[in-house]
């Protein structure tokens, strides 16, 4: 008895499955729908598949033996005191329901933990993403400054980014005034992606300009992917709506929802993260993140299950309290730091700034931090990462540190800038 | 005083980096060499590339404060008792350095280790390799029966799979002649992957073999890709040579290598692995990990220092002495399983064998393989997922899971097939 959904297909007529049949966009009464990329119309690895089926057998209480993975039941390497093995493609069940339950805590929202798919850091979900949704010579547009993975892994991918230069006037986020002028200068869109808190520079999207950025893309048939990995990062004034980010979901159940255990919970080198997606690219994503990735690691899914309790939630909020302090100290040197403009950071742990006055001494921001670093021993990033015209004269100081680096790095700073 | 090679580049003029001008491949002195891909020619993610030029800073003696990477310093979520931070995107150098003494250990050969790219499993290997290698449009051959993500990863990015129809005659693998009438087929070739011991089959190409083919792809400009994660797990005949079995680099300096830690070492769930590269692909395979993955996982890189040593070894080699056993059960309980024709294996920890009589009463292995799950509680793989074609007469066990399990598998089997 083969139950629909189950892991084994009835076996392939001997080619690969027919592209192009339902891939691009539709039109459905009158408005333009997405579709899940052609290039993501490639077969599960069933093995992967059969893994997730196993876990659901031997879950309702079937003792199976499994002949199926190539995976040692032996103890690993020494150190682990037990086997990590392969979970399902999408993740292990439970996290995905602690995910969705996520979601209720956070923000009065439902969502199917089946929509969840876990993956290898927020990159992880990036990637399939993009693979899942957009094919090659589609037109995604980014806001800039931005996070540079986003296009550095879409070109690579073939798809076309379209840049959409932002600045103080939008507090360095998309409008729909912006995109209609992308569309009219580049064409029409087949995705948009938004960040709130953004990287590198903080600022966020409230509600009501997440509505009305999703209802444009809604019109339009655009794919609209939500960076929320700086959640709970966020410094509001007492009393403010949605203090811990606005997720997209709440305004476009179709959109798709990118986050990770990285910022909020701290886990960057464990790489896990997630994605919440509409239903016409789950099987795609299963697809792909079992030939891709075959699972997200196993010990950091483990680990995440406790990421969501009171007490994770208290104490991770006590570390947003010391980047709060952090943050501080930064704003109350900015004047000695004789940089030109910030970006008025609501989120994540970032203060992204112009170099201002430094720029007479330092051709520009590349060579500022080169000096910085061989000079001062601190770190910083160019901004030319995040926006390769304007961030010639910008950098961002990351303060996830924590307070003490940031008052060391700042005396160090100010110190080399002095001694120039 | 900048160094060559440190992680701050000149600013970009505001363009990304113009494609084509040096890639698919050139030829000097009558000979096509393979040049890396118009599509890895994508800026790294500088954040990561900063973050390794750190470490070696700080390995140097260096006091850096780094308000660099968006990496929390705080412990993360409970349960682990130290934060676990990003590496540099091609892994820690000390793992690198002790994957390269690896192959000084096993196989007598000298390894750069700036030229081992540690990566998210093979997994995270092969789609960046891909990337880096390969466009789209170009044709890349490989061995059917084979591993499915290999033919599915390369389907989604774009790559024309070119199977090459094997069987017992050689032993599942690819020969020249095989690889001639590919081409004459279907035109010239990119790339070609290998696999030995291979998935399903467990075959292997003893040391003569390889270096015809290497021969060929060197004559033709063709990509060499050597599947390698099952080297280890081998069962030798006494006196054999190269009992680990060999590597391409024996054959081929600039092949590159695949392998991981997910096999011989274990380590499955911890999603580990790691690429040799030639020369002309270490930059392009920094730019890609940079923005793909970010790093591979640490915690699972700091457990891996601890696979190279004669004691793990030791210990390794016993696992594998298990699994021998087990393969010998099942070459023992193979008359009364009434299957069809197995392939010869050498290695791994497969049995990939038709069905022969049991497939008068299943119309195919994935009817088969479903059935007996139902059932009997036994899993295993139907064949179709290593070759739509002849696959959906063949089944894969794996025997990874031991002796115990083996036993209990084959008397489940058994009495299924009795049952029926």
């Amino acid at each position: 008895m083969a139950k629909a959904g189950g892991p084994f297909k009835t076996p392939p007529s001997g080619t690969l499955p027919l592209l192009g049949a339902n891939s691009g966009s539709d039109v459905r009464e009158g408005v333009t729908v997405p579709m899940p990329s052609k290039r993501s119309h490639i077969p599960a690895f069933e093995v992967m598949r059969i893994t997730d089926e196993i876990a659901r057998r031997r879950a309702g209480g079937h003792d199976v033996v499994s002949l199926c993975a190539g995976e040692p039941s032996a103890r690993p390497v020494p150190g682990t005191l037990k086997p990590a093995g392969y979970t399902g493609p999408l993740g292990t069940m439970p996290l995905r329901e602690a995910i969705a339950g996520h979601y209720r805590d956070w923000y009065d929202l439902e969502v199917d933990p089946a929509a969840v798919a876990v993956t290898t850091g927020s990159s992880g979900a990036f990637q399939l993403v993009f693979l899942a949704a957009f094919d090659p010579g589609d037109r995604v547009a980014l806001a800039s400054p931005g996070y540079p993975a986003y296009r550095n892994i879409l070109t690579a991918l073939g798809v076309q980014v379209v840049e959409i230069p932002t600045g103080p006037e939008t507090r360095y986020q998309p409008t729909r005034e912006l995109l209609d002028a992308a569309v009219e200068q580049h064409g029409s869109l087949a995705g948009l992606i938004i960040a709130s808190p953004a990287n590198p520079t903080g600022t966020m999207l409230q509600r009501g300009e997440l509505a009305r950025l999703a209802a444009w893309c809604r019109r339009g048939g655009v794919r609209l992917i939500s960076d929320e990995i700086y959640h709970g990062i966020t410094f509001p004034a007492p009393g403010s709506p949605d203090p811990r980010g606005v997720s997209v979901l709440s305004a476009e159940p179709e959109a798709i929802v990118i986050n990770s255990f990285s910022k909020y919970w701290g886990m960057t080198g464990w790489r896990l993260g997630w994605a919440i997606l509409p239903p016409d690219l789950l099987a795609p994503m299963e697809a792909l993140a079992s030939n891709f990735a075959l699972s997200p690691p196993a010990p950091a899914q483990e680990l995440a299950l406790t990421a969501f309790t009171p007490e994770t939630y208290a104490e991770r909020d006590g570390i947003v309290a010391n980047f709060a302090r952090a943050r501080e100290l930064i704003l109350a040197a900015a004047p000695e730091l004789q940089w030109g403009t910030a970006a008025p950071s609501d989120g994540a742990f970032y203060y992204y700034s112009e170099l201002g006055p430094q720029l007479e001494r330092f051709s520009n921001s590349v060579d500022y931090a080169r000096a910085l670093l061989e000079q001062a021993n601190v770190a910083i990033v160019p901004g030319v990462d995040f926006d390769p015209v304007a961030g010639t004269r910008a950098v961002r100081l990351s303060y996830a540190a924590g307070e003490s680096a940031v008052v060391e790095a700042l005396e160090r700073i100010i110190r080399f800038q002095n001694a120039g």
